[in-house]
């Protein structure tokens, strides 16, 4: 299935090419970009979004920036290669994706470099080689989620899945985690319809999700938020899938907020709550979610954020940016290894020692 | 206190006063009214809104439309009576307040021109005597809810109090009914603050709900609806309290949607969900909430209500406005006869003889 890119690469002449997300669903403007500058300002902006599009993003970037010029010496491109990893990992502090991507191409940099006999031109196309596997890569974690997530599926009924926030082919290279699921079901005849939260504030369920699965032709129907209990009330819901933005050694999965409410809801119902992110996601070193440190933003997102003003002037305002879903409403958690039923902090282990041996 | 009071009458010269509610929160505006079309637009275009006030202003309505010119006998008054009472139910065809109001500003005119050797100055006066009594008995409703709420909550400590949508003064003529025991409350110098889900699609809690208390200067926080889960968890919520479109016979309660997620989520945490709402929102021929139909509204005030566009054209929209609150999530129903504890059919009929004997 064709999914949407939001990033891409051109060699000749170089470009990283982005759907500028910032200005979905009202246009679809592709930016074709070739400086620092326009490359740093994208990220930071937000026009590239979701950890693995930002990491293949400045992966791309680096190499579009550093192929354009010319370098008397290896330590020239070294110095040059520093200042751009340096400068393209301040566009977004806290994305961690950024930092694993940009350090993945100064591993391969750094190889490629001790080769003292090697040419330039060599060393500049073995990083193309590097950023093009991170993005490769990506696809192939993406398509295996989709695989696991799918096994819980039966094919000889029809399917209608709700989902909150954006964790589809906009956040990632290819299928996402999320909507891998529905991607590859689509694609093998399977019956799939959509529920897409618009998941307030900044309303990702209504402005992206939507807009991704319209494009792949994919049945799709926004919510309100606060419509979940009707639907699922309603018999409208057989099952829930979400993304993760950390997930905390017991299981306890930190994600944008409004989908504790959900599972919480769907609980009481009756109905699957899936959780579907690479493996990456884990955070052992946090034991349980009431160690994550939730993001607090800006309360004019709330009541100001849409060229009208919906609240009060200096109006106090609680913006939590994330949430966490207590583990014990979780029916599983799907990575690309594998399903982790039931989630705990021991099948939690048990699945990430799998993930060290593979790799 | 001095709640904010959206309807008025001005009596020389004769003036219906509507605070504009869909200028609130940008502006503040009153209008004072004197013809048939502009009140007849006013109840349409929900410049006045909530079922308790929209009654009251149809009441001063008709009553500020009709004195205004002079009567030949009371058959031309009659005559002019039923046009505009024809007119103004026009205004809301769904809206049973309206209609009640009107019947009852009827009523009394009948019964005034009963009694033929009557001057017509007096029926006149007296049907704005009977409309000064809808908005009084109302005034007296909400304190008598407030009265029964407060009941629930011990002075001794400070309680952080969850609402949805806005059942305060701004949808009546005084305390509201979910917001009733807040401001009964503050007036004796209980502790309160309120967190104010802001109420998607139509966001009745944070234009409205924060804007009338922070005009009476009560502590009040804006949440996106999705955050309610997050903010329990964190232990920042002590009750919930909302109001009632319609309740059923075994106790569930149907009222802006949102509401039972709020309910489900809640009784998860352990914290107590009260409905709090006048004996006249039950609906004893219907059964149980399986039998109340939910409006369905349309989609573009979901993904185009803000003056800018949060969806793609075209998405499907699922916009029911209203959803209903099993009774077994509800710790109390609130009347202003007394408290429902864990409402079911048998607690709600034995309450509704109390309301019918005390009539």
């Amino acid at each position: 299935m064709n999914t949407i890119l939001p990033v891409a690469i051109q060699k000749n002449p170089p470009k990283l090419i982005l759907l500028d997300q910032t200005r979905i669903p009202e246009t679809e403007t592709y930016l074709a970009l070739d400086t620092k500058e326009s490359i740093f300002e994208a990220i930071k902006k937000l026009r590239v979004r979701g950890a693995p599009a930002i990491g293949i993003a400045a992966a791309y970037g680096l190499y579009v920036c550093l192929v354009q010029r010319s370098y008397a010496d290896i330590d020239e491109l070294r110095s040059e290669f520093q200042q751009l990893k340096s400068y393209f990992a301040s566009s977004r502090p806290t994305a961690v994706n950024l930092f694993w991507a940009l350090e993945r191409m100064e591993r391969r940099f750094v190889q490629e470099a001790a080769a003292k006999t090697k040419h330039i031109r060599n060393i500049l196309e073995s990083l193309y080689i590097e950023s093009v596997t991170i993005f490769e890569e990506d696809q192939s974690m993406s398509r295996a989620i989709g695989e696991h997530a799918l096994s819980l599926f039966d094919a000889s009924r029809a399917w209608n899945i709700m989902t909150h926030c954006n964790a589809g082919g906009l956040a990632t290279s290819g299928y996402g985690t999320a909507l891998a699921p529905i991607y590859l079901g689509i694609e093998r005849g399977y019956r799939m319809s959509v529920y897409a939260n618009e998941t307030r504030p900044l309303l990702q369920g209504s402005r992206l999700t939507a807009y991704e699965l319209m494009k792949a032709n994919i049945d799709v129907t926004v919510l309100c938020d606060s419509a979940a209990s009707l639907v699922m009330r309603e018999g409208l819901i057989d099952a829930v899938i979400v993304g993760a933005d950390r997930i905390a050694a017991n299981g306890d999965t930190a994600n944008k907020i409004g989908t504790s409410n959900v599972a919480i809801i769907a609980k009481s119902f009756g109905i699957p709550f899936y959780v579907a992110a690479p493996t990456s996601t884990f955070d052992l070193k946090t034991a349980t979610g009431k160690d994550i440190v939730i993001e607090v933003r800006d309360g004019e997102e709330v009541i100001n954020g849409f060229g009208k003003r919906t609240g009060p002037v200096g109006a106090k305002v609680y913006n939590p940016a994330f949430d966490v879903t207590d583990h014990s409403y979780i029916t599983a958690i799907i990575t690309e290894l594998g399903i982790i039923s039931h989630p705990s902090t021991e099948r939690v282990a048990e699945h990430m020692v799998k993930a060290f041996i593979k790799r």
